[in-house]
């Protein structure tokens, strides 16, 4: 049981599913993590997408995260909204608030949409990009479970802690900004442990802060910040922003996303929707965009943010989504447990 | 004329405002200029403090910046603002514009204002400080002329584009984070250029994009991005979110902040300000913020960001505040002119 198979997407997505509803979640829940996880792996973000199920389905058989969550959401101010996640996985709520926090951004020129009591935020790009689609422009910041230093400190206190940005283009699919702020996503590392392979120098320090290239040394210990002091105060920003507004766990608090047992992580994010045309009037926002693309686009070797995804997403879609067999097998005894 | 002199806050107010007077400024506007240059002084902010004057003072004679300019301020949507700061200086728009945008963001949750036809940003961390005294939790994203390529291409995109952050703490000076998104501010580099001093290797490239130490070299070339490819997507979000959205130029399209000539820049500035009790009500968040600051300060070597600044602040107040006797000097002569 060794090597790359193929399947459909939808293949994909059902074998997903049914690993969760064998998990304790609710079919309409685990359809829309399915639906989330799969769209990761169309996108090659292997960290994000079936690599997760095995911890996702533990953590929904222990009772850490409630498969059968129903979030809900008030409306605190004009602008703001606030989800509670009611400690099940984050998509359904997501999916549930994006409708809303678009009316809003529309008739308010910006809105803002908190979570709470919330869990591991997966392909963050995807949430904006949704939005962007809807010709808005949109930023998310998302905590995690400890994994980083604050700068010139020894103790983990921030999660990777993800921003995401997107921006709609006239005639062409979103530009999609989507970065951890560790010098490489957590994700990365998990994929490598998992798979037994060494990960490069300068990603991360073991638990005795000795810089290792030991992947599962390395999932025990810290990740290095972007750019050092200001990638570290940037996730102090994400922590603020994810968290303290919500009133949810801060990275140091947070249990892990990996493992079954433990309370609930309880992290939280902030996604941030803005109508394009709110300050200039109809037109100006995608007429300078079309400007800037055409910068970039123009220079030798330089392309716009988060344009990988869509040749990625095409060929996944056209010759199937390649994933490791051993996974997918253990996935699918999952299902049928 | 060499070394350090020392003068108190009130008086190095005086002289700066005196040489924008005598540079075409209006008294009103030159006290609100030199009341944010002398406060980066404060700050030990030296790229963004007197060592602007004498570009300032050229641009405000030449008519590139209009020192008599009176900002406008449209309240385009219930959450958004647009300030047209009309080629002039940005800070007298900012001190229009601030008692509006914390009354729209306590009553709405969030609200947003952008600045267009708009000038270098100055010290961005003083902007948000005065949003997070208010018990608002800000953000601030700005565009500058062209100092950095696209991640991997040769042409300067973008401006160094900082952004800044600010939260309110509970019985003490908010938290600020004020960031370039290049490996270092453009603004040391200037400093290093008029002392005459190296600059470190890895701060930038000069106009054949080599590495150089020499200042001026590098005044002349590119930045580095901090982080590589991360913080060129971060600069890239910084030209949507500060400048496209209000229909401003690009860093590729601005002229200079340090000379007299060409048309004016015409950058654009977003400053977003979000009710810090407007999700989880009375208290949450400052209870949050105060078990944040608490693991942070609790370990030793780290410490909150931006709070070096107090203690230079508090320092400047007691001792004056020390400049270049050569650059005061030519400030003075500018104001005697």
């Amino acid at each position: 049981m060794s090597g790359t198979v193929h399947l459909p997407l939808s293949e994909l997505e059902a074998i997903i599913s049914a690993a969760l509803v064998a998990s304790n979640t609710s079919g309409d829940n685990a359809a829309i993590v399915a639906r989330a996880l799969a769209a990761a792996e169309l996108d090659g973000q292997k960290g994000h997408g079936l690599s997760r199920v095995p911890s996702y389905a533990a953590q929904s058989k222990s009772g850490k995260v409630d498969g059968h969550a129903k979030p809900t959401l008030e409306r605190t101010r004009p602008g703001t909204l606030l989800v509670d996640v009611a400690n099940g996985f984050v998509y359904p709520a997501i999916d549930m608030a994006l409708g809303q926090l678009t009316e809003v951004a529309r008739s308010n020129g910006i809105a803002a949409a908190g979570f709470t009591r919330s869990h591991h935020f997966g392909v963050v790009g995807h949430h904006v990009e949704r939005l962007a689609e809807a010709g808005l422009v949109a930023l998310a910041f998302g905590n995690g479970p400890e994994a980083m230093a604050s700068w010139g400190g020894r103790r983990a206190i921030f999660g990777t802690n993800p921003i995401a940005f997107a921006a709609p283009l006239r005639g062409r699919p979103p530009v999609v900004v989507d970065m951890a702020l560790s010098q490489v996503a957590r994700g990365k590392i998990l994929t490598a442990a998992q798979k037994g392979e060494p990960i490069p120098e300068g990603w991360a320090v073991d638990a005795n802060g000795k810089p290792t290239t030991d992947a599962k040394a390395a999932m025990a210990g810290t990740l290095t910040p972007l750019g050092g002091a200001k990638g570290s105060a940037l996730a102090f920003m994400v922590e603020v922003l994810g968290a303290a507004l919500m009133g949810s766990n801060f990275g140091f608090e947070a249990s892990s996303f990996f493992t079954g047992d433990g309370p609930p992580p309880c992290v939280g994010q902030l996604i941030v929707a803005i109508d394009a045309e709110g300050f200039a009037g109809s037109g100006t926002f995608a007429d300078r965009m079309a400007v800037l693309a055409e910068a970039i686009e123009g220079d030798p070797g330089a392309r716009l943010p988060g344009m990988k995804r869509l040749s990625m997403r095409a060929k996944a879609k056209a010759d199937g989504i390649g994933v490791e067999a051993a996974l997918l097998e253990q996935v699918r005894k999952i299902a049928a447990a």
